[in-house]
């Protein structure tokens, strides 16, 4: 392996992984690399152009902390998240479809009872939800548990303050026997993804605009199904059709009502896919 | 752009791009984008493997600091480095070859007056270095900057050490004005490139062993000619042809001499490519 040129070094970093035991990591590595030299040759990267890639995955990588994943946000701005989604659950019509995690869950979120305000001091209009999860059958499916967050009337997460006391407008719930939920919390406001670090400099680089059409997340998790990560949308919102992490589907779009009183009510109900 | 799936996907994350005003960004931008997507549809990425690769990419910038560049490393070991000097360096024959920057060069390097010893006080057996810069047509090249560094006896550079007072085994000089140079150092040693990193698990993972044969850098420069960033290997080293950087190239093996009271002696003559 020596005197390596364009056409030959491919060829030889490949034939370096040959030796990798484990054959699900050799066949990932083996196609990363052909496509990230096929990358390179197609465009025929120049150095300097090579120096500002390094500089900008580096950049990212340190724009991360316990609070912060820019990786992921890269990854939801140029597609590859909901690519990711959209190939491993492909559930039977009629569940409720997934859509992108997103950066901003935390593992670490307080508990809520039925009824409780998830808001925690959250700026926002107030807003209950309601809903049950089902079986694919339509069958209640009992006791899920269901983690909820979501940006507030600013449009920033909790974790994007560096002063809260308590997280906020995030937490974990349990469904009923009946398989039905309640929680007050605020209402979902459109908002721009973080825009200070490398994928924001990206986004203005290619004259793409930042923001996300209001939506709520959440994670669905019952013994026996597949584990649901979706949003609900907001009817209506400017932005349903430019997300910039392309996550919205017509099917997770929901009539947030406002009532009498001057708050919000949105239901809505989700269908687990069993497990096999 | 609602309901993308995985087949829609790319298109959509394609004509968001539409709108880049700049035309090479936008063509690297849409090979990108073109290369990522097919490559987690070749190996159909699970979520998993998608969290780990964010998780990997993550560690590797958070490695990066003034003084450790991993994302080079990861680079290099990938074969993208190598691939992208051979495509931009296709210099007549006759000419030095040039090979991989590596991570450890630094801007602010000591100067020194021909003769001196760039060693600086790291460890190693005493070598001198003397050559001659050329251009294509045999004729000196005057007073050219030659920036030159190295690992120690101990496979480290200077910038490995955290406590080090001054820069080791590192320093620019000039070229007289008959293209010649003659500096003090220590001899070259093979060494393992840093494996405590994302990089180092992943040669593990693939089996692959982090050494890089002996080699002395060298980044010459002198106006009306192309920059030259290159090596020096030292012969019969065992790495030679498993260089983990995939950089050996025959041209650039020179013989170490060992002279009869112990030191070394290494002779090298470099050829500047002139700008048209």
């Amino acid at each position: 392996m020596r005197n390596l040129n364009q056409d030959t070094i491919t060829q030889a970093v490949l034939a370096r992984l040959a030796t990798t035991t484990d054959p699900r990591l050799k066949e990932i590595m083996t196609s990363l690399v052909q496509h990230l030299h096929a990358f390179a040759r197609e465009v025929k990267l120049t150095e300097a152009e090579w120096l500002q890639g390094i500089e900008f995955l580096t950049a990212t990588g340190q724009m991360c902390d316990n609070k912060r994943q820019e990786f992921i946000l890269l990854s939801d701005t140029l597609g590859l998240s909901m690519l990711t989604v959209a190939m491993n659950n492909d559930k039977p019509l009629g569940c409720t479809e997934p859509t992108v995690f997103g950066p901003f869950f935390l593992e670490e979120a307080p508990r809520f009872k039925l009824g409780d305000d998830v808001a925690n001091g959250a700026k926002g209009e107030p807003c209950m939800v309601r809903g049950t999860v089902k079986s694919l059958d339509g069958t209640p499916v009992p006791n899920a548990l269901i983690n909820v967050w979501q940006a507030d009337a600013d449009g920033n997460y909790d974790v994007q303050y560096t002063h809260l006391a308590h997280p906020q407008a995030r937490g974990i719930l349990n469904a009923d026997a009946e398989g039905k939920f309640h929680f007050r919390t605020i209402l979902a406001e459109a908002y721009p993804i973080p825009s200070d670090g490398p994928v924001g400099k990206m986004l203005a680089a290619t004259k793409n605009h930042p923001w996300r059409p209001a939506h709520l997340h959440f994670m669905i998790e019952a013994p026996g199904y597949e584990r649901l990560i979706t949003h609900v949308f907001r009817d209506h919102d400017q932005y349903l059709d430019s997300d910039v992490v392309f996550g919205v589907r017509s099917s997770l779009i929901a009539d947030w009502v406002k009532l009498p009183d001057g708050t919000y009510s949105l239901e809505f109900d989700f269908v687990l896919n069993p497990l096999k």
